[in-house]
């Protein structure tokens, strides 16, 4: 086995165990956090009349949760404030894996699954004190900069958090993992790593032309 | 409003109508079909004794379908080929909207939402072709390159498909959209694009030293 695999505690509970390829499973809060932390865009799962929505929205995570907001007009937030069963995931496509058999291909990835129910935050100092977490987790430093939130504009946001006591993660890394027989075949074999870049940050068309894209914009990564 | 906003026609369905920020939405195939095609991954919803699952998966298109594929003993295969309710969502994540308030923060995107049953492909020639596309996408003509594929193997991997007869996109593109009275506020305003990016491949071990990567993995696009 040429992959390496990060192992954790057991898992929280019978559905968060990685079933398929249980090697690549962890359950332990520093490698799930660190997948959370590494993205921007969660897909959120959640069920109305008994069929499944999925619904991709920004996230970020403070502690043992993980976060999401939009319009309080939101369908989905709708859906999940009543404190109904929600799942999140946060996937990062890492590379491809091209082995020397079709059935060997397969994906470099880090992903984790949450389950629980979401909470509504209704207090509007921790919702503001969560957005502005928010915003700085995406440039540090910049709800300062900003023009000040206002009263309306934090009650037409729902702010919705999910406890991280359900969670699961599943890696993959490194090279294909062959058949003994097949190595000699004449294909190429290895990765193509994928990662996401950024570039050129653009400013609209009210920014001044002397003013620079400032440092904490120009260090955003992602993944 | 400095957004470009694609419309299509109607929505097939009441759910898929794009509810929030209705003018992001599109229902033409042309542009679902190049947002899911752009893509490897998708999330995957489906119900278990009335809890929500988000599985992140590979994905491929063909025609009105959209197919995913994997160990015949996935949960999430066996889950889904009793041909119960799915909703399978393929995203993008185009760029940071950074704008002089929290509030007009927002995402570049692009996403497709469909619902469907899925069904499973049982005939091994439908099976092996829809295999055939899934690994051409990812490298033209690397299927006949490839050590030929088993009935064993074949038979262990299961293959799903959904039609995309209940899909809707929503995409969002270009610059903030500030509140007018914040025009000025003294803030860089604009964004930061985001895209994927590859390389450099990496061979494995076994690949003689002479083996140059091969142009169709070298053009591997994602995005």
């Amino acid at each position: 086995m040429t992959e390496r695999i990060r192992r954790g505690r057991q898992a929280p509970s019978e559905r968060t165990r990685v079933k398929r390829l249980g090697d690549r499973g962890a359950y332990d809060a520093e490698t799930i956090n660190a997948i959370l932390d590494a993205g921007l865009l969660a897909h959120v799962g959640y069920v109305i009349d008994g069929a499944p929505y999925v619904t991709p929205t920004a996230h970020w995570r403070e502690g043992d949760y993980v976060y999401w907001h939009g319009s309080s007009a939101s369908r989905m937030l709708r859906s999940l404030e009543g404190g109904v069963a929600a799942c999140i995931a946060v996937s990062h496509l890492d590379g491809l894996v091209l082995a020397r058999s079709a059935f060997h291909h397969s994906l470099n990835y880090r992903s984790v699954m949450a389950f629980g129910l979401a909470e509504k935050v209704e207090d509007p100092a921790h919702k503001e004190a969560a957005l502005r977490a928010f915003t700085d987790r995406i440039a540090p430093g910049r709800w300062d900069a900003l023009r000040p939130v206002t009263a309306q504009e934090l009650k037409a946001t729902s702010v919705l958090r999910l406890k991280l006591d359900e969670a699961s993660a599943k890696v993959r890394t490194g090279m294909p993992s062959d058949d003994e027989a097949d190595i000699d075949w004449p294909v190429w074999a290895g990765i193509l790593p994928l990662h996401v870049a950024s570039g050129p940050a653009t400013a609209d068309a009210h920014v001044p032309g002397g003013m620079a894209v400032p440092a904490n914009i120009l260090g955003f990564r992602h993944g």
